[in-house]
């Protein structure tokens, strides 16, 4: 039987129907209704023959045997965050579902060929992303700190975990389930306004964005508004106004795929009677290219000094988060742009804002790509979600592809 | 006995000692540390043989009867905010007493002297300034709102105010205090950095600011901070930073006296990883002038709704509370001005940021002067607030001299 790509839209229908509700998506990983929907997919995969297994962190694998032991491998996660949409990860799981059905009735792949559910990729109700995946690519270095974690109940991340079979301090014997594997595939919705606004269906993923996260805190005096003329002002919200607005021109200069954003902007004392004193930013800033990325964030830092300078105040940064870019593969991203090309007419290369589990296959070695369907307004954790349904077929039909053209290149090397 | 200027800063100190703590002054109206304060206040008065009387809202008042039922009246206020400073508002007063014994010992006056200490002036115990000056002036007009005021205990205004002796309802009755005031003289704190950058010790106050206080809130669009391009983005705060810059310019513009805060922003959602949706600024503008006044106002409002049309984001502006610019006497600014001149050797004219009780009596149409005294960095409501010794004596001096020109104009008109 050839690929159905409209019955991975009935059945992520039917997912949404068994484990949603009026508010969205409720798979929230380590609950009741992410293990049902787990035991849900067992069932959809169960009619292809795949071999089912669950690794130490807890990501579902479904292998599909070959001529060799090299693998492909189709991920996703049908984790959710709470309230969440229909498409953010679960698409990518009923994909590669249609996908093995497929490989499976032709007869014996020349390469092995694996779905892989990662378990926890939202980080809903602990606060730690990536979960599963990480584990498997070894790079999960946190696991002191994931002890301690504890739910908005006060349940204890151990103790979560148990209940669904996973004992965190041996979640790193995932490691194993990335021997071998030779191809690492993931379609995703793009979460992001750039295809809908190009009218295009479908884009390849370059890789993800190199994130550097700050505070960034001026400090002036506080004075009353009444009685202080404007130039003995040492006024800490001109600091992150100026910045604010600089952020957009060195985001600007930088050119394409750079972002800048101040997400929030806390003022002290905040009172309408007193110049603010203290104004303590957020910011964002996020590139592709690891010397871009390293560079928008020294002028920034230049130009809050500058500032700082002009406006006699002080300002101090304090990192709260970074990554480096993560490129996927040159060789699938040709691959993928010529699958995107036959189903969909033509193709787009675009980076991805938010991280995905791919992001961690690409650091263990593997090589990666994604493949985005057009977000409609953009929209994702809210179950305003959506995606044209021509849309999602196109995107199991360039997955699809995607696959038998990694195969044969697996087949081949 | 000649003035004497050092008794009131001795005196400023023993009602210090008596009242405050390591903290600062604690002589917060209707609380039992400003009745000792005012009781205080009435043992150093009685031997000028100044006849006491506490009026409808709690002001008191002291008179010393002169050739005239005319009245010269001095004020003050004793109240503090909780740890605030040692001479806001007591100097007034401390200063009004020495003054009314050099009189009193000159003998009789040709109009009559009157001190007032207003009732509440702070309003830090129940929010509402100006108590006591206010309904003397007949300007109070929101007795409706304050019979449902509670402090932080939940003590109820009416309530709290009837163990001082004081009836909301009748408080207005303390109109007739003001008959036959011809002059109003305040001698103050400036409580801001103007006198200090200039090296002067004292100044005249030519009337308090008009203020108009606004909300300002920035409607865009949250969006990914990782997946939204900046020309995808409806920033609501970067309307906020450009306003806050453009504030700057439009007081600059404005000229002398003129000053724009941005006291606060509140940014949301105001996390990290989004584009901020709702930026709700505090916006507060004031002028001696109320043309100006006005027209600051309306070039902040129509630059923010060109910022808003610009960044694709809305503006909406919701007043807060607005006040009309009060100005003070003409002529007695000019003794005012005169008495500084020979005291300290050269005066200087300048707006009063903050409101006081002489706003209130101005506004019920009583000739009325301020003098500002030196304060060192500007500093109030603290215990740090100070101001040199000197300066202080100086102040007594100048308010004397002015009390002497004042009394000499109303009984030649």
């Amino acid at each position: 039987m050839p690929l159905q790509p409209r019955r991975t839209v009935e059945e992520l229908r039917e997912l949404q129907e068994l484990t949603g509700d009026e508010n969205g998506a409720q798979r929230v990983a380590w609950t009741e209704t992410w293990e049902q929907a787990r035991e849900w997919l067992r069932g959809k995969v169960a009619k292809t023959g795949a071999e089912e297994s669950v690794d130490a962190a807890g990501n579902q694998w479904f292998t599909v045997r070959g001529g060799s032991d090299q693998a492909v491998l189709i991920g996703g996660h049908i984790d959710s965050v709470p309230n969440g949409g229909w498409l953010d990860g679960a698409l990518n799981v009923m994909a590669g579902v249609e996908v093995l059905r497929r490989i499976a009735e032709d007869g014996t792949a020349p390469v092995t060929v694996r779905l892989v559910n990662w378990a926890d990729e939202e980080g809903a109700r602990f606060g730690r992303s990536l979960f599963g995946s990480s584990a498997a690519a070894g790079s999960m270095a946190d696991q002191d700190e994931l002890r301690l974690r504890k739910d908005a109940n006060g349940t204890a991340l151990p103790d979560a975990l148990r209940e669904h079979g996973v004992d965190l301090d041996s979640a790193l014997d995932a490691r194993g389930e990335l021997e071998g594997a030779a191809g690492y595939l993931e379609l995703h919705i793009e979460q992001g306004p750039v295809l809908e606004s190009m009218a295009l269906p479908l884009g390849v993923v370059l890789g993800t964005f190199g994130v550097e996260r700050h505070q960034v805190t001026f400090r002036g005096q506080a004075a009353h508004a009444g009685s202080t003329p404007m130039d003995k002002r040492r006024d800490a919200l001109a600091g992150a106004a100026r910045l604010e607005l600089e952020i957009r021109e060195i985001a600007k200069r930088t050119g394409e795929g750079a972002v800048c954003t101040m997400g929030g902007v806390v003022t002290k004392p905040g009172i309408v009677t007193s110049v603010v004193e203290t104004a303590e930013c957020l910011l964002d800033q996020r590139h592709l290219d690891a010397t871009e990325l390293a560079s928008m964030l020294e002028e920034a830092k230049r130009a809050s000094e500058e500032f700082a300078r002009q406006e006699e105040i002080e300002v101090e940064w304090d990192r709260i988060w970074n990554i480096e870019p993560i490129l996927f593969d040159e060789g699938l991203i040709e691959l993928a742009d010529e699958s995107i090309r036959e189903v969909a007419g033509s193709s787009q290369r675009l980076p991805s804002g938010p991280l995905h589990d791919a992001a961690e296959v690409a650091r263990a070695g593997v090589p990666t790509v994604m493949l985005f369907v057009q977000s409609l307004r953009g929209l994702s954790h809210t179950k305003l979600e959506d995606t044209k349904e021509e849309h999602l077929e196109l995107s199991v039909q360039a997955l699809d592809r995607l696959a038998s053209k990694t195969i044969d290149r697996v087949a081949a090397s």
